[in-house]
């Protein structure tokens, strides 16, 4: 559909019906959207449900490797992964600023529903709000996920014990650096794209692996020091890591040089952090390495009873140790 | 807890933390959220659940009757309450503009958990963003819900036949008028509040009443007219409505006319109606009127086999009538 977002369209009135009828449904083709009720009506047969939330406030919306549509239902099926929950299904809220393209946000629905289909997961209920041009910027996405927990109690930051090995699935920084490089502020290009992608299978095949999951995150804003730090401080353990298990992309590795950004700091969208009984570590990452999602896992440090609790240090190349704490400041703002 | 919100509160890092630690978590208390996992875990007794979610905008942020905070909690419980189902818990998520006074966000978030507290629904996820100056105005918040359905299948739009009544809950456009005179945009002043309240205790008292309720709505943004051409369209019907019978008080009364808005347009947050099968409709009306929120209930008019097909007519006072169609144009932006 040509033409721009209006406020008309946010009004409930005739715009609305039709941005929904001719925009959103026929591309999120979910029956229970197109009963255009105040919420929707799902069956579960689990008991223990997962509940996450996710506000996508990224810029550009549109980045090498993905796009804010996808990473919004990735990114909830995820969070909900991290709990063993398998995402039964999202909603989706959009706040839209007057002036967008109708196709803009057309291509983000179809984005959103080709992610959906992909990972099985059904958009069920959907808001939009439109607000005055200078009041947001663009476009911004809230998903919100409800999957069924597989293993009870859940993994959890608190449950990470001394002794655990801290299993890494791959590469980190690609989706921070993709997105920045995107923004065209630096006067030299690189091939990166975002890692985007979703974690649920593997996360399947871990469970199927029979490991004790004690913990399990995915890095993402604040990257992998701000997960560990998160962990340690939860379970009030020390955290030990080697730099040079840390597995950084070449390019990557090379723009956060240039750019003087830490690496274990920058946001990645598909990966994940596991902290696990260290007798099945081993079998474990051998498992997520027959994974797609997981070809890079290995083991970069373990859970440690050394003082003071809470931190986490990382043993560099040359053999001495830096401690790797929370940042104070914002690196990358609206990477997510 | 003094201060602005910057950038790096929505890092991640130390400043996230300090602002989850700090603001939020002493505020929301919930046991669930202070795990700080990616996703919170909640057991479920009921197969038939109910998701609904829906972003808020409103502004100003805070106004006669209520705030942002109270409204995001209020409005979410209620969409799950029209398909009968109680709220079982929320998510919240903040987009939070750069510059934000965190005094601000404090208050909005007491004005939370006081609601979540009154309806007895905890908050168990939340998530924040931080934006730079400019990219969004003050404060957006999502919240999504999950609730436990009463009565399958639940009511729908859909299921408005021949004949049924339409009932109304109270008095109409008190939100709307009260969000806008808040702008102080006019020369005039009223004591105008709005009417944002929870709606699932009525429907409790509807169900228990034994009323077969073919449609629950609540008219919210684009206010009757809007919900009722909705009903309408989805059930495939026409719609009678009294306009003599639609409640106004009467300073919102008067504000519509000076500003000239049609009451019939305007939003409400704490008001329902109910397409009912005719034979139980005046004991329901006698049920809702035992009722704090349902004082003023009546039958406002009625759902007719009159062509065209998903029509809706208004019988004015003076005995004449008009057709009340869905809006073009947006009269009232940003009232929710």
């Amino acid at each position: 559909m040509a033409g721009i977002i209006t406020l008309g369209h946010g009004s409930g009135g005739k715009l609305s019906r039709e941005l929904i009828e001719n925009s959103f449904l026929p591309r999120l083709r979910s029956p229970e959207l197109a009963r255009l009720n105040d919420a929707a009506a799902i069956t579960v047969s689990d008991d223990n449900l997962a509940v996450s939330t996710d506000s996508f406030v990224v810029t550009p919306l549109v980045f090498p490797g993905s796009d804010i549509g996808r990473l919004a239902v990735y990114g909830t099926v995820n969070d909900l992964a991290m709990l063993t929950a398998r995402a039964l299904c999202l909603s989706a809220a959009f706040i839209v600023e007057e002036g967008l393209a109708v196709e803009t946000l057309e291509q983000i629905a179809d984005s959103m529903a080709a992610a959906s289909h992909e990972v099985g997961v059904p958009i069920v209920a959907a808001d939009t709000k439109v607000v005055e041009r200078g009041s947001a910027d663009a476009l911004f996405i809230n998903t919100t996920g409800i999957g069924a927990i597989q293993r009870t109690p859940p993994p959890s930051g608190d449950r990470a014990q001394i002794g655990d090995k801290i299993i890494l699935s791959g590469t980190v920084a690609d989706h921070g650096i993709a997105v920045l490089m995107a923004r065209n502020q630096f006067p030299f290009r690189a091939d990166i794209a975002s890692d985007c992608a979703p974690l649920w299978d593997l996360v399947g095949a871990m469970l199927d692996a029979g490991a004790e999951l004690h913990t399990l995150r995915d890095p993402t804003r604040g990257g992998l020091a701000t997960v560990l730090n998160e962990i340690a401080g939860a379970a009030n353990v020390a955290i030990t890591v080697e730099e040079a298990a840390v597995p950084v992309a070449e390019p990557v590795r090379g723009a956060c040089e240039m750019l003087g950004l830490d690496p274990l700091y920058i946001a990645n969208e598909g990966k994940l952090v596991a902290v696990v009984a260290p007798d099945g570590a081993d079998r474990l990452v051998a498992a997520m390495r027959e994974h797609e999602r997981g070809r890079e896992a290995r083991v970069i440090g373990e859970v440690t009873g050394e003082h003071p609790k809470g931190r986490v240090t990382v043993t560099t190349r040359i053999g001495g140790s830096r401690i790797l704490d929370l940042l104070v400041g914002e690196q990358l703002p609206r990477i997510c």
